[in-house]
C-alpha cells in the first residue's frame, strides 16, 4: 500500500462495536501517517520553506536534501516530496523491505529491522557520502522515525556487524536501561548519537520526528541520529564496568569502549520537530469514537508493560463496563503506547496478539462489545497482521477448533489462535510508526 | 481494633487529592465491614428472623448457631450478636490471631494464615464437634469469609499437616489451576467443599459469604466448606496424573488420591448469600468520590496480574490524565481486586507495595495528584501496612534516602522504600477481606 491510498484494512467485523472499533483505529491511524502529519508540518509559502514555526527562503539554498531513516521514513519523503515539488533537489532515504515508496528525487534504501545487516552499514557509508558533500548553503531535512537504529549503520573503525548484534545481544540480556544502552551504542557509532549531524556539517539541518518511544526523548528515537548528549550522560565504560560485561562483549569493542571520548565537536545545532506520536492518534481515535456518538476516556498514552497482564486487565475493564455503566456513562476506553513480551514458547505472534489472547476469555459472551489492539504501523510481531480485534464470539470460535488462549499464551503462538478465532487484523505497511491502540467499547444500545 | 469503632487510617496526606483519596477508601472499606453487610442482611421481624431474602420462623428452631471461619469471621459473628441478642444460643469462629473480637455467646479459636498450623487442626476438630450434636432442629448460620481454607482444616484418616503442606507447596508449583488444586484438596479435607455440610446436617443450614476471590465462585472461598461440587468436576487423581506428582507428593496423599470416591452424601440442600464483595467496595467508593466532586470512572472489579505491570500503567493513567481532562472529565480511576507478587527477591514489601512502587516514577512531579492502593482487610503482605499511599512528592522523599523504586523491586523491597517515602498505610484489621481498592485521583482545581 503507498501512503497515498485509503488504509486498507482486513478484519472480521462481526457486531456494531467491532465496526466502530476498526472505524475508530483508523482514524487514529490516519492522523499520524506521513501525508498528514507532514501535511501539518511542511508548507511553501511565497518565497519561503515552513517547517513548523521555522522558515527558511529558498533562495538562501543551494540545494533542499531530503534524508530519512525509519520504517516510515519513504512515506515521509513521499508526503515531503509532495507537498515541496522541484524546491526538493535530491535525498535519500532507508527504510524496510516492503516499506518503500515511489519516489521522484530521492533514492531508496532497503535494510534489515529488527536486527541490523549488510545493507544496514551500506545505507550508513551512501548516508556518509551524501553528507560529505553538504556546504553550509544546503539545507538538510531529515525525516526519523522508529526502526531507523536498526536500518541505518555507521560503525567506528574495528567494529563489524557481528560484533554490533553481539553488543545488543549481551545489553539487552544484563538488564541495562535504555539510557545505559545508548550510552554503549553512542561509542561504536559514526552515525548514532549526533553522528549524523557532525557528518552533514556545515548544512543547515531540521529533523521531522516521527515518535514511536513513550515521551519522545530525541536520543532514543532511532538511537538519536541529530542528537547530542550532554557530556555529563553516562558512559559505555561505565555500563560496561555496571553490568561486569567485559567477558561478554566482543574484544574490539571492550578495547572501544576503554577509550572512547566524548565528541569535542557537537556539529551545528540542529532544530527538532516532533511531527506525530501515540498522543496523536490518540486524540484522533478519541475524536472519532465521541462522532461515533461514544463516551470515551482516554486512559493513558503511555501503556508499557507486558502484554499479557495488560490484556487480561484490558479484558476485565470490557467485561465490567455494563455494570460500570449504571454509574458512569464511559463506553469507550482508549490506551495508547507498546507492551511487551517475555518469549518462552516458539509459537508465532506479537505483542498486540498476546494481548488480544489474554483479554478473550473475559470478553467471551458479553454482547455489543469489541476490542481491539494493533500498531499503527501495521506489524505485530514477526506476522503478517497489525493486531487484532476480539469480541464475545471470538473465544468459541477458537475453542471450536480444539485451541485455548492459555495454551496459545503458554506456546507464545498467539498468531495460529486468533486466525482460528477469525480475529486478526491485517493493514500492510501504513506508512507510519508511532506505537500501538487499545480501543475497548460497548456499542450503545440502538 | 474492634469492628464497632470508627475505621483508624494512619497515612501521610500531603495534599487535597490524598486526602481525598484516603475518604474515598475509607468509604470503600465501611461499606464491606461486618457490621455494615450483616445489617443488610440480617434482622429481627416480629418473630421472624430474615437473612437475605429467607424467613425463618424463631419458634421454629431450638438452638441459632454461629459458625465461622476466615479474617473476618469474628467480626462477622460480633455483627450477628448484635443483631440477634439472645436469639444466638450458641457458636464457633476460628480466625487469625489479632482479628478476634468480645463476643458474648460465641467460641473464638485461633489458627494459622496463610499457612495452616495445629490451630487449624484444632479448630477442625472443635468444630466437628459442635456439628456432631446438631439436629434438624437447629438453624447454622455459616459465616465464611476469605482465609477459611487455612485457618479451618479437618484431614482424612492419615493425612497430617505435613502432608497437607508438601501437596500444598507441589500444587501451587506445578501450575494447577485453582480447580485442580482444589480437586485434590477435596479428597484430602473432611470439611472442605461440602464436608461441613455434611458434618452439621440433618440442621438447617444457610451460608453467609462475604467473598475474596473475585466473581465469587462458591467452590472457592474459603475452600467452599458448605459447597458440594457436581460428580462432573475434575478428580485429584487427574490432577496428580496430568501434572505428574505421584513422585512429589507424600506417599499417604497419593494412597488417598487413588481411592477416593466423590462423596454419595451431599447433605442437606445449603442456602448461600453473597453479602458483600469487591464491587460492594467499589461501589461504595464511586459514590464517595461523587459527593466528594470528583468524575469518577470504575474501571474494574476485576483486577488481577502481576503487581508492577498494573502499578506502573496505573502510574501512566494518573500522569496523562491532566492531558486527558481537556477531552474527559474523569478525574478519579477506580479498580477493584487484586493483584499477585512473583517473589524473586528476600525483602520485606506485599502485592499493594509493589503496585505503588512501580507507579511512583510516574506520579513524581505530578501535583494534586495521588494514588491510593490498599488490601480492604488491612493487612498487605507480611507487613503492618495495608498498603500505600503515593503523590508526586513521594520520590524524592524516598531518592533523598538514596533508595530507588527500580532497585526495591528487584529485592522485593518495597516496605523499607514506601516508609523512607512516608507513604505507607496502616489500618490494623478492620473487620472484613474482600480484595484491594485502587483508588487514583486529581484533585479538581480549587
Amino acid at each position: 500500500m503507498s501512503r497515498r491510498d485509503a488504509l486498507q484494512i482486513g478484519a472480521d467485523a462481526r457486531n456494531k462495536a467491532a465496526r466502530d472499533a476498526l472505524s475508530i483505529y483508523r482514524a487514529g491511524v490516519e492522523a499520524v501517517r506521513a501525508d498528514a502529519v507532514l501535511g501539518r508540518t511542511i508548507s511553501i509559502q511565497g518565497p519561503n520553506l515552513r517547517l513548523g514555526a521555522l522558515t527558511f527562503r529558498r533562495e538562501a539554498y543551494r540545494r533542499i536534501v531530503l534524508l530519512g531513516a525509519g520504517k516510515a521514513s519513504a512515506a515521509m519523503a513521499g508526503a515531503a516530496e509532495d507537498i515541496l515539488g522541484d524546491w526538493v533537489t535530491d535525498g535519500l532515504v532507508v527504510t524496510r523491505e516492503g516499506h518503500g515508496e515511489d519516489l521522484r528525487r530521492v533514492r531508496t534504501l532497503f535494510a534489515g529491522h529488527p536486527v541490523p545487516d549488510e545493507g544496514s552499514l551500506a545505507a550508513g557509508r551512501a548516508m556518509a557520502e551524501l553528507a560529505g558533500g553538504m556546504t553550509s548553503d544546503d539545507l538538510a531535512i531529515v525525516l526519523l522515525s522508529g526502526g531507523a537504529s536498526a536500518l541505518l549503520e555507521l560503525p567506528v573503525a574495528g567494529i563489524d556487524l557481528d560484533h554490533l548484534r553481539a553488543t545488543n545481544t549481551a545489553l539487552l540480556r544484563c538488564g541495562a536501561t535504555i539510557d545505559e544502552v545508548n550510552a554503549v551504542r553512542r561509542c561504536l557509532s559514526r552515525i548514532k548519537a549526533g553522528g549524523l549531524t557532525r557528518l552533514l556539517a556545515p548544512a543547515r539541518i531540521v529533523c521531522l520526528v516521527l515518535s514511536d518511544v513513550l515521551g519522545d526523548p530525541l536520543s532514543v528515537i532511532g538511537s538519536g541520529p541529530c542528537w547530542t548528549e550532554s557530556s555529563s550522560a553516562p558512559s559505555g565504560l561505565a555500563t560496561m564496568e555496571r553490568y561486569g560485561l567485559e567477558q561478554e562483549l566482543p574484544q574490539p569493542v571492550v578495547s572501544r569502549l576503554r577509550q572512547a571520548q566524548p565528541p569535542s565537536d557537537s556539529g551545528p545545532p540542529v532544530d527538532h520537530i516532533i511531527v506525530g506520536n501515540i498522543r496523536t492518534a490518540v486524540d484522533a481515535a478519541r475524536a472519532r469514537a465521541a462522532e461515533l456518538g461514544y463516551t470515551p476516556a482516554v486512559l493513558t498514552a503511555a501503556m508499557e508493560g507486558e502484554a499479557r497482564v495488560i490484556g487480561a486487565l484490558a479484558g476485565a475493564m470490557v467485561r465490567d463496563r455494563p455494570w460500570t455503566l449504571e454509574s458512569s456513562p464511559v463506553n469507550c476506553l482508549i490506551m495508547g503506547g507498546e507492551t511487551t513480551v517475555t518469549v518462552r514458547g516458539s509459537g508465532i505472534g506479537g505483542r498486540c496478539q498476546e494481548f488480544a489472547c489474554a483479554a478473550m476469555r473475559s470478553l467471551s459472551g458479553v454482547e455489543d462489545a469489541a476490542l481491539l489492539v494493533a500498531g499503527t504501523d501495521g506489524t505485530d510481531g514477526p506476522t503478517d497482521a497489525a493486531g487484532a480485534l476480539i469480541d464475545g464470539r471470538s473465544l468459541d470460535l477458537a475453542l471450536g477448533q480444539g485451541l485455548t488462549p492459555e495454551q496459545a499464551l503458554a506456546a507464545n503462538d498467539t498468531y495460529t489462535f486468533l486466525n482460528a478465532a477469525d480475529s486478526l487484523i491485517r493493514t500492510g505497511p501504513t506508512g507510519t510508526n508511532v506505537g500501538d491502540l487499545v480501543i475497548g467499547l460497548l456499542a450503545p444500545s440502538a
